[in-house]
């Protein structure tokens, strides 16, 4: 690359930055009806522009084969009517949400008869960059748009026709409903290096979130110098504690792991007491053996049924495939080390109906969402009440687990005085 | 420094975060009485101790002197029996608090049955970087302790002698509430790039908060590959709108600029609507020339009142001084722009009687307090009701004004099932 493509994406992406900050301003203050008119005006307009919509990304899908993306990667990139009526459906849900902006919380006297609560804001300017999936430009831009948030859209070059073609139709939504157009903003450059000055407009843009496959993410986070919203790794566990039901334990296991492989809430190592390990070994083996589920398990699993050898790094690994590793612990204590040390703090599950080790595991395991009887599949902004969800944060700080409008924002202190002073 | 050195302190570093994180499991799922008694008898301790402490804290005045610190900073530096008294009874303020740890919101049912809600938790381990303070050790080991975390210290090599002795009373108050030494570790060695393997900690250290002047947050934030609470600067506004009553004008005025001049809080840029500025801006006059504040005017404000001349750089600047830049504004339009471009998103006011001008400055002006006929100066944990504070932060992520208790933690999603599973 010249060092003027250089200085001219850097200007590009400077340009994109600021008119993003100006449009969030905006944003910032309409009231829900006007966002909620906008949502719909795209939804409509995906609608009637689905043979125009299929004709562009027709184009992504031959380039991409001549390129020889695989079949799973070209199914991701694909638009259909079904798909696009489910992004309009998406759309129609997420106007249909409630508008957190404005809510004032908490709000009361001080001793001093200032008035103190806490406002929810947009948090400004958020940049999304994620891969193949067109949808995810309609669906990332309504979540954002909803929150009050500018949006700078950066998808893979892989589906750049695909994203231009939404983008028109958020464009003609936005237009519609009186909003600048600069309240979503589709990088149009499939210049990789747009992506590292996306990273580092920290002065236009208030957080990043990366969607995608691990090496994206990684990516993303090390070069970025703007805040980011993002989970690494789905290492998700099941305890099967000594006062489990049985009948609970062998489906909350069997679904944590069966009803999908690919999602990062997919149950990926099982952790069994030792005082139930030769009773329910047996039947978790039938179960997974009759779904092709490969079992890798600890020297103590392999004493009890037939199955491969799981080494240091089976604890480690994110299978997101038929393939679980079991292994064999002394109770609740070593369930709770194995979980804190080996689980990316993701999703983590206990079988008992045991009231106090109930409670400890609630407590004592570090993860973003900590659950007893419960499939680690529920772990997701839909089956947790967000309404959609912009991807699931395993990070401590600002957003923990699924990522809905709520994630978007951000709380301000208001003060409500009659003249106040302080003495 | 030799590369020796260099491997010493980063493996001295990589051993504190590493006992800071198994301390932190300690200390995550202790109940509240145990953090409250250790508390307690680290004040008392202090108390017992006060001769030994001043006897050390002599030493780094000494050293002070040697080094020719001004009047200013050993001032911060020292400790008298008053000083140590008020640390003490900060501990046992702290100690009153109630615990924010373990506390569930949000408890609903969801339409598959699971219920799910949202459990207050430690944000795990926190590196705490500051300068001469030696009451910040006590005060920010409280904080930290009584929200569940561990702590790692590092304060200023002139305070060395201080914080070594203010930790010892630390250790023995843990000892005696039966929690591990490493609940609260301070870094004892004066080399600077302690400070810099600490913000690479990023396995061991959830988050750095910096305290002291801006060159410290901003080595500090550049530097560090772990999320920091900060805030840089405290550029703060108060605009008088048309519709202020003028007698609260003046008040809160004069208090936001003048209650005291070194703070973050402190009024540094007064705006005022045009159709009041002949009016009031002669009143303002008096009342700072008599306290000996230097006004520095708009080319408007100048052909009302006698004053020197602004330029850009003082919209730009924290005086932290007793100097006052003054410009006169069109109405609130061009307030909440000026604000929203020169202000460090800290805390601004609006004077006005006006509910819809109210209305539109609340929401529209993009700062971390936003307050109508108070004074700047109430922004402070201690006058918002969060008992005491660690920082205020100007960022929109995580924390956003003043951080109490609730600032250093984190939420966790909590799902209750009874063998539940997704279809």
């Amino acid at each position: 690359m010249t060092q003027d493509t250089n200085q001219n994406i850097q200007s590009y992406m400077t340009e994109l930055g600021e008119k993003a900050r100006k449009a969030s301003a905006v944003l910032a203050a309409v009231e829900a009806k006007i966002k909620n008119d906008a949502l719909f005006a795209i939804a409509d307009e995906l609608i009637t522009q689905r043979e125009a919509l299929k004709i562009e990304n027709a184009k992504d899908l031959d380039a991409g084969k001549e390129k020889g993306l695989d079949a799973a990667m070209l199914d991701r990139l694909s638009m259909t009517n079904e798909s696009i009526d489910k992004m309009a459906e998406g759309l129609r849900q997420i106007s249909a949400l409630s508008d957190p902006i404005g809510e004032i919380t908490d709000l009361k006297y001080m001793p001093t008869g200032i008035q103190v609560g806490q406002m929810r804001v947009p948090l400004g300017v958020i940049g999304i960059i994620y891969e193949s999936r067109p949808n995810v430009t309609a669906d990332a831009a309504a979540l954002c748009l909803k929150s009050g948030n500018a949006t700078i859209l950066r998808g893979g070059s892989e589906a750049i026709h695909s994203n231009k073609a939404v983008a028109k139709c958020i464009q003609a939504g936005l237009a519609s409903a009186g909003l600048p157009a600069e309240c979503v903003q589709v990088v149009e450059t499939t210049d990789r290096e747009a992506v590292g000055e996306l990273l580092r407009l920290k002065d236009h843009v208030d957080v990043i979130i990366p969607r995608g496959g691990k090496s994206l993410i990684e990516r993303v986070s090390k070069d970025s110098l703007i805040p980011v919203i993002k989970h690494l790794d789905g290492i998700c566990h099941v305890y099967i504690d000594d006062d489990a039901n049985a009948e609970k334990a062998l489906n909350v296991t069997f679904n944590s792991k069966s009803h999908r492989y690919g999602t990062c809430n997919t149950l990926e190592t099982l952790l069994v007491a030792k005082s139930r390990a030769s009773e329910l070994l047996p039947h978790i083996k039938q179960l997974f053996d009759e779904e092709g589920v490969e079992l890798r398990g600890c020297a103590q699993t392999q004493a009890i049924i037939e199955c491969n050898a799981a080494t240091e790094a089976d604890w480690n690994t994110e299978y997101l495939a038929p393939i679980l590793a079991i292994k064999v612990v002394e109770g609740l204590d070593e369930a709770i080390q194995h979980i804190n040390q080996y689980s990316s703090q993701h999703t983590d599950s206990i079988i008992t109906q045991d009231v106090t080790k109930t409670r400890r595991f609630m407590r004592e395991v570090d993860s973003a969402s900590v659950m007893v009887n419960a499939s680690t599949r529920f772990a997701d902004g839909f089956e947790f009440g967000l309404g959609a969800e912009i991807g699931i944060s395993t990070d401590k700080l600002h957003a923990r687990g699924p990522v809905g409008l709520i994630g978007l924002t951000s709380l301000k202190y208001v003060v409500f005085g009659d003249g106040h002073v302080r003495s």
